[in-house]
């Protein structure tokens, strides 16, 4: 079996801009290689496709079908397209991925649907101004109409939806008829964070449409749109062969979904993805220099750190975002591919860049 | 090194539906396994991507810009969007699988532009009738105005545009002034059909945009958009990203690009697709009970035979197309997975079948 | 009251080149003056539009929704929007308005559907085949969906479906669950040319949604979307607006419409436009030089002229196309505004270079 | 001539909702009628429509292109479709037309355009938040890529922006490199505002393409799209087709824009409407109970107004905005059709309500 990762024998993972700068498990390489033994159907009339629509049923406990994808963006805008005509607004928060990240993808995939932005901390979308945005001009025809709701979980920041707020969130879906999306790009770090089963997390608290991520987390390249509300379910295969999404050779997205599920092995790699977070952040709690923000709930951690350590880290190879927020903010992301090495060295390189930036200004206050 | 296909140890393929039915060439199965090892940049800003982008350019010996998409569908109507406005006329066969298969994919993309269809015999779009067409309408702002002209090369039906067909549909777009584009989903299998440069099929013929594909012929899931023209290159990057379609792990599309360029493992397994259509062609014509309309140019072999044959065939387990077209013909494609013990496998059972039906005929002449 | 087109005083009208190109009625150009003489609730709050609502629903003797809107394009285009999904096939003539004179209308505003054509004589669908064409390829994701059917009453040649015709479409739509829009832009004409009933032409044979023309037949520029089919009724108001199309001050076109349908001037106005038609053909029969291809059923009057009277008619300064189809083929369209001495000197015209042309051709065979 | 308005022969208008309640001008239903009297060429080949684009050249002192829609929103929407591509971003007020009145028209017509908002007060851009609008991931392919930037003159509360504030704007889109349309519905009320040329408050300060609205001063029903930028021009006629907005009998757009233009009619209109505000504006200085919390400068007031009062004027059969902002903010909106006596009224009616709810206060401050 195929190991390229082996701990072992490499040097330190630098690289902490993304989760999906790793490469991808190798229980899910291995799966390409099992799965090219033989002749298959094409187009999902394979049997690893079939196999993994009962997975995902017997993991969520609830009927539902499975629409695989190579990209999150694809996911997210063709479940969006299907929850909202062209006139519809889609409430989200302003610091979300479709909002930000995905070049307009949603409004292309839905012609020309308006995403409205509803506010709250942590990323996460207040849920009293979510029920004021939803019951806006109901029914008049100068106005984009309420179509549907999409919450980020884990969120772009890391934080984690409680299941408290995921099922209000879902009730003023519910009372408005609008649905709701989830953005699952970091599903399993959500799920584990919370501890909660997936059906909790998704259609037990109103969701009726999940991207369900594997990418970041161990996979080469796949994502299943899950869809629990029945009425979305006649169009997404017309949708996703319409923009390009249907695989011929459909059996290598479905392989790495169904390595990505068996023996929890996606539960594994979200665990160990967090748990580096966890592990960053207590390092981080002893350096003086360094300040965090929040709570990390997931697998991305946010500080803000002196500039001289930011500029000290990059000169040493570490990879991260620091130019993308209010001065002094960088991000730190982990993930399944992240060793306890890994943390030690980034940790000791604060350490040591802390403790030369406190000797110099030493010096400068003994100049002084 | 992984191989799944080895020949000695399987027992011969059933499958001729299509090309996608075969899995991977083992090499790009383990440049796969290969490009694991470590952190790369995403969406493209990898080493591999980098290379592919100079394989690309020494190959066709010309400037160009590369786009991998891991879809043949994704691949035409992307290049189709960049060279129509939303007003525009699309130009191509009636047999062309832009116009059937796509579930309206280049009308996505472009926004509504409008295929306009222009017949020809083999699937190959007759210059003249094109030349008309071109020139229908322009500057009338009730029409949709001629845009572009799409050809496949090899077309649906396995047959090929000589390097003087297409230099002479290229002579009809520029003295229009519309692009010309080729579905490239078997390029292959066509460039070793006429044995010419890359060149002399694309751009020296008139090609400004080709899609290249690769899944067909031995990928997992990769199509190259390649740009000769360079008017067309500014906006193909929001174009894919805003289609889902630009992979955050876009390592694993190139790797296998890279893999299937490199030794010439794209000519050694295109060759290897015809030469067991050729194969086939040859053991066909000796068995009288079949008749051979065309000629085969590359790896699809359209017959007609007995309805007693064809289901003898299948009742045996062989999967193949028939009932698309007129009663009685059949279609087989072989692809860089056909080995010549499943071309004899089929043969035999052919000759077999066809055996049967004579002397059942006898039988019933002796009765009669 | 104004009166611009009084007959009396005017010199023969000249132009023939389309319904389009007379004015309007001087009973409806008194009503725009008429309905000026206050305020109105704008965007369809005012009182003419909830009249016109009522006088549609008693004309038609059904329940239906009316959406006015200032062109036949957009009636057309929003009515199909309605109709089919971007994923869907709408089936038309090939020689249809919708196929060829709407810039991709249909396409722009159903955000990408495909047109397919079936033939049939005097541009009318061909039952049989079109019985063929909604039943390819239903359910296969690969393929555009059947979705719709689009007929012309009168049709785009002046010929006119007879009300068994019709049914029989309307059967077919039934039968493969696919709506039928009519495209009435020249309705009264063929209404007053079957002399049958709205209902019977419309809902009563199988007809969903109608664009119900006014334009042509005497409006400023006025057309009535009208939806029988309850399912079409609860979008078309946010695709009105969200396409530009509702009219702020609507109470002007409303009254436009209100005076076309009131004292039946709508009728008297296809009749005139008809019998004048009728006159033109009755007079051209006269003519030996003079070809008349087909029947005449509405305001449309294709003949074959030698190319000397055409460019003899063109030199006393007659408007009509004469260049559009096979070489000397003439259309000659009548409208509301059609006087008999204006078929009246367009026959005297035709006859006496008939006559002309006659003489040259003796002094030729006595030359000869 | 119809004088459907005379001012004699009426009672006093109660109707304040909107300047798109009153009817046309006299002269505007006149032009109507004299330009029924002829035979005229469809589609904008007529006179009428060539004058009108030499008005407008005139008048703005440049080289411009004119299509004239029946709507603003149509307007709007055709403008901005030519100034971003579909994954661009168009800058604009949160209070804008655009974004909140058109049913997300922008987005449909630019197939899916982000509309992104910059704040400022009084409904107008602030300048310098824009300068960093437009400045944003510029080149990255996973963000909407800055396009155009959209000001309303006057704006949607009836401020009017200062040459100096337009130019301002126009040097920031100048130095981005994107677009500047102006939604100039109130056009001519912005410009009798600021006194300046038609030139100075468009192309002289950076607006490439201006929607200019005919209809809500004293038109029926018709806007021109003016294109001063030369690269605009060439696509907006398949545009406007392909929208079903180029009206057939186009000359009765045209003569109302000619009527419109001719003898500064739209000038005078602008006046009328402006000055009905203005003296409006006096009389609610003079009653106490009365607040204006900003200055007027077109012919929209807005203040606040005891509930007593609203629900007077209500009773009494007066219409206008009072339920679509903070408690007790009322909107009276002018037009050219109002008259002073019109205003006189309205304003008595309000000094008699206030008197009133005085009076009852002082009861209830002599019961208590």
């Amino acid at each position: 079996m195929p190991n390229p990762q082996s701990v072992a024998d490499r040097s330190p993972l630098l690289g902490f801009t993304s989760d999906n700068i790793a490469g991808a498990s190798p229980e899910i390489i291995q799966a390409l290689v099992n799965c090219n033994a033989e002749q298959a159907n094409p187009y999902g009339g394979d049997n690893w496709t079939g196999r993994v629509q009962e997975q995902l049923r017997d993991l969520f406990e609830h009927d539902l079908d499975v629409f695989l994808v190579p990209t999150g963006t694809a996911a997210n805008a063709l479940c969006l397209s299907a929850m909202t005509p062209p006139w519809g607004s889609v409430f989200c928060h302003p610091g979300s991925h479709i909002n930000n990240d995905e070049c307009g993808a949603p409004e292309f995939f839905s012609h020309g649907a308006k995403i409205v932005t509803v506010d709250g901390p942590s990323c996460k979308l207040d849920v009293s101004s979510l029920a004021r945005a939803v019951n806006v001009k109901v029914g008049d025809v100068h106005a984009t109409q309420p179509a549907c709701v999409s919450i980020t979980q884990a969120t772009e920041v890391g934080s984690v939806y409680s299941l408290d707020e995921i099922a209000a969130i879902g009730d003023v879906c519910a009372s408005a008829s609008v649905g709701l999306h989830m953005d699952g790009s970091r599903f399993a770090n959500a799920l584990v964070s919370l501890g909660c089963s997936p059906a909790e997390m998704t259609w037990k608290s109103g969701v009726g449409a999940l991207s369900f991520g594997a990418t970041k987390n161990g996979a080469l390249g796949v994502e299943a749109i899950v869809l629990f509300d029945e009425k979305l379910r006649a169009t997404m295969g017309y949708r996703r062969k319409r923009a390009g999404h249907l695989l011929s050779k459909m059996r290598f997205l479905s392989a790495q979904m169904e390595a990505y599920l068996a023996n929890d092995l996606w539960l594994h790699n979200a665990r160990q993805a967090n748990g580096m977070a966890k592990l960053l952040v207590e390092g981080l709690k002893q350096i003086p220099a360094v300040h965090l923000p929040g709570e990390v709930q997931a697998n991305i951690v946010f500080c803000s750190l002196p500039l001289a350590i930011t500029d000290g880290l990059l000169r040493a190879g570490f990879k991260f975002y620091h130019d993308r927020w209010e001065p002094g903010i960088v991000r730190f992301v982990t993930s399944f591919a992240s060793q306890e090495q890994d943390i030690a060295n980034l940790l000791a390189h604060i350490e040591a860049l802390a403790a030369k930036s406190l000797h110099k200004l030493d010096e400068l206050n003994v100049a002084g």
